[in-house]
């Protein structure tokens, strides 16, 4: 596959309401999506402000918090601060962040109206540690899965990734058998023949199927990188397959009411026409009811 | 079908557990099966005086709730309280009765262990008012779902129904096609020939499949007779085929959680072994919540 020519429609979230068909389109062929201008001015800069807090306590060191991850560092040996689970719960503007009504209508227009908020993470390169991050698939769908809406990470870009740093995709590959994928990922190095790069500026998003094969190469003297995933899931395939079991499905839908209604209250979204979450049938929400917490752990609600 | 000589087994609920395997095959393949002496002493005294409260109530007349119902008196031509629903939210005894240990080690062995709480009514029969209650299902099981586990009333007979008055069912009409139901539901007059008569004393219960035919005679000079239903759903066809949501589903189980709890402070509960609910897989609940309410109306949480 030759990619260096590829056709990539970008979405802007300032010129739209949600992606259109042809992105759509795009997304569901290659597995992946770029759109501009997501956070944008006082709402970027406030996300900045929010997750430096967070990086700076975890840098400082946090003990006995399994929230804040640590790596070792391939050049200082020292332990890295690689990730902090659920930022929802740690800072009221990523509840807000939750309720962005462009995202929102285009998760909705891919999974349909019934779909749950997930995973909802900071992910971090630490400076000049960067190292190759092998090509990869995030997650598989479950087992017995038969239905083809995709499971997909909103990832937030709070620092540039340019063209020596950024991630590297496979367009297409999420739809590869799991053995093509396998192959793909066993061959030694990093080559990129048929992948494109993906810079990236502060405040722009990837859509990124779970099934997408992608890495980055080594980057040396790479600053520091911080990337927000959101992972959204139809709730079709979590009630049928999980891996959560069926009360987790409302709490976090109450989760989503709750930041829709958060974000309505920012200076930052006073222009904004917001997101109006509808699930139908059998998830339909009735009574909706303030969470009584935003951190839901994920092993606390795994099926057994 | 010659029924007068039947083989049919009879539960005590003070000389056993739970309904045993033979027992549970009896209601299998027949629809329906008595348990002798569930609510005894005082037990059955509490919730007769709690019953007798809710119907002394709507006797003197109750307008605009909902939960109150009245039908006319073919008799005396007047309003007759026929049935008042959500009764385990009206009166503290009738939640202690949901945790009833026998009633739900039973469920569970005919259901799984993922069994819902759905319907809590009183069903009256006005004295001097009896009519014929013509040969009938009380439900159908939901379109679409093929699971064979039986959806049933456990009905709490609170008064005595002799054999003048009492219900009749026919056995294995559980099992019958939808045609083979009408066609007999249609034979006019109330026919018995292939049917069964069950009288009750006060504190006896019934297991009745929603799918098996029954109805009662003329009951000339009857008195009044209370019978309190509760009706259990497998949380699987519930979560794959409604009428609910899955909503409804947590909130129910958190509600049968709590009742269990609340059983074991009532001092005619000390002796008891409690029930343990541990619903599975999809259906675990990781963190009990008590119950906003104890009325979650059916109406909200139909599926649309």
């Amino acid at each position: 596959m030759n990619t260096s020519n590829m056709e990539m429609p970008i979405a802007d979230a300032q010129l739209q309401d949600s992606i259109n068909e042809e992105q759509a389109k795009f997304f569901l062929d290659n597995g992946f999506l770029v759109i501009r201008h997501v956070l944008v001015n006082e709402e970027l800069r406030i996300v900045q402000f929010e997750m430096a807090k967070l990086y700076d306590k975890g840098v400082a060191g946090v003990s006995g918090d399994p929230d804040y991850m640590y790596g070792t560092g391939v050049k200082s040996g020292q332990p890295i601060l690689k990730r902090v689970e659920y930022v929802i719960d740690k800072s009221d503007p990523m509840k807000a962040l939750l309720g962005h009504p462009f995202i929102l209508r285009s998760v909705e227009k891919l999974q349909g109206p019934n779909f749950i908020p997930t995973w909802d993470s900071m992910v971090l390169k630490a400076p000049d540690e960067g190292v190759i991050v092998p090509w990869h698939r995030d997650a598989a769908v479950p087992d017995g899965c038969e239905d083809k809406r995709p499971i997909f990470n909103v990832d937030f870009y709070l620092d540039e990734a340019d063209l020596q740093t950024c991630l590297w995709v496979i367009p297409g590959s999420s739809s590869w058998s799991p053995e093509a994928s396998d192959e793909r990922c066993r061959r030694p190095g990093f080559s990129t023949e048929d992948a494109i790069p993906v810079p990236m500026q502060p405040g722009d998003v990837i859509f990124h199927n779970i099934l997408v094969l992608h890495g980055s190469p080594d980057g040396d003297g790479n600053p520091l990188r911080r990337t927000v995933y959101y992972e959204f899931r139809p709730g079709e395939i979590e009630a049928g397959f999980g891996p959560h079991t069926l009360e987790y499905l409302a709490l976090k839908q109450n989760v989503l009411y709750d930041c829709i209604e958060r974000r309505k209250h920012t200076a930052y979204a006073a222009g904004e026409k917001p997101f109006d979450y509808k699930p139908t049938g059998g998830f339909a929400i009735r009574q909706k009811t303030t969470p009584l917490q935003y951190r839901y752990p994920h092993e606390t609600y795994w099926r057994r």
